[in-house]
């Protein structure tokens, strides 16, 4: 189970007003108790309320540094943010950018960086079109992504592929794309490579948002998602993941292996 | 979402005592209970405590049918009680014998009777030497039931293949079994093959069960499973599943979806 802690974003109430008023307490609390509820990496992200993001950006990422060691995602479309988050970030901590799109050009720029940095990077399966509304066009734009990633001679098990979760009110027959293309994945460019997704989007705008979230979320990992970006608080969302890594002979069983879990 | 009620079982205390003591209320309740609660279909099994299980089983099925009009599985590994059963049990309303397993002896015996009854069934991926431990072997077995099948004139759509569900705590490789079985039926035999399973078992003897249970029919959805003997009473379980048919498109969203199918 690799989550990725969403709650360091500007788009959150608390968030927006912690940046705007350098409110440390807030991003450290945010660090810590992501961390504690099981997250693996922590996003930060200005989100769009930021006057200057790259001021906001690298005083999120020596916030959280300062508060702990747990590796970070810096999340931005903006390449400029995402270096100043670089300019300012531990060297001993692992780092995740996110995210960048199938488009060879700007993969040309944003790949050269992750190489660069040592970093893993989130790979979308969207294009200059926009959102591929088929398994063809997404599986299409990984062979673009996987081809870049060899010829900056990145390892694959530092790209992530994000296959863009799409509200269910929106696009129903997404998901099940979303389910052949993460079966596919491994089969065309081998166990390596990763997967991740902004999970909570699939609920966006819906009533049930915590009911359906668990749901993608456990079909995914049926499918093999080996990362997402999640409400780490969630619990039930949390006991869902360790029960589906279980079943799918990610971790050993035991009686108390929810509590044994929690505690790592 | 085809749920089979489980709770019509001489294993369950209440049941148990019913069946000794010729109670038909509470069996009466229980088919009208889990026909509300979501029972596409009703299994109804004696158990092992009854004395005489065929006079059990007609009573059972008598019982149940003067009761409601919801299709019923008759549940025994013993051909006499399903013979028993298949006596008295309406002709207006469908039937699924439960189960046979993939032994072309076994098979040459039970797919003549639901041949003549028109009825549909249960076939398991085990054979002589038993439940079969990997997916070569259940897809062996499933190639010898559709083999049967076909040569008996019964249409795939009236079996459903059960790759056998293990408790978690036993054999935690099973999983990832079950769900490659589950991708790999279709592409062999086609999509009009039927495909159910005994849930409950995958938590048998397990401190989390309904989370558990929960999460495994949730996967096994992601995988295609059309239906499970399940207990439909469990409320969570039920929404889980109506939840994983909307993600994989078998019904249509809008904002009272679980209301909706709740009261289907």
């Amino acid at each position: 189970m690799i989550a990725i802690g969403e709650r360091i974003n500007g788009q959150f109430l608390d968030m927006k007003k912690a940046i705007k008023e350098k409110d440390a307490k807030i991003v450290r609390d945010h660090a810590l108790n992501q961390t504690k509820a099981g997250a693996s990496w922590l996003d930060i992200n200005t989100g769009t309320a930021a006057a200057n993001p790259e001021d906001a950006i690298k005083w999120l990422v020596e916030t959280v540094q300062e508060t702990c060691d747990t590796p970070i995602a810096l999340d931005s479309q903006k390449l400029p943010v995402i270096r100043a988050g670089l300019s300012v970030a531990r060297k001993d901590v692992p780092i995740l950018l996110n995210s960048v799109s199938a488009d060879p050009e700007k993969l040309d720029r944003w790949l050269p960086i992750a190489k660069e940095h040592n970093t893993a990077i989130v790979c979308l399966t969207m294009d200059k079109d926009g959102i591929s509304q088929d398994v063809a066009r997404r599986l299409e734009n990984c062979t673009t992504i996987v081809g870049k990633a060899l010829e900056y001679e990145i390892p694959l098990d530092k790209i992530y592929i994000d296959p863009v979760v799409i509200p269910i009110g929106v696009a129903q027959n997404q998901p099940n794309f979303l389910f052949e293309v993460l079966d596919q994945l491994p089969q065309l460019f081998g166990a390596d490579i990763s997967t991740t997704c902004g999970l909570s989007n699939i609920s966006n705008g819906c009533r049930e948002r915590h009911l359906i979230n668990r749901m993608m979320l456990t079909m995914l990992v049926a499918h093999g998602m080996k990362s997402a970006i999640v409400d780490v608080y969630d619990k039930e969302l949390m006991d869902a993941w360790i029960t589906a890594d279980l079943l799918r002979n990610r971790m050993i069983y035991n009686d108390s292996y929810l509590e044994s879990a929690r505690s790592k």
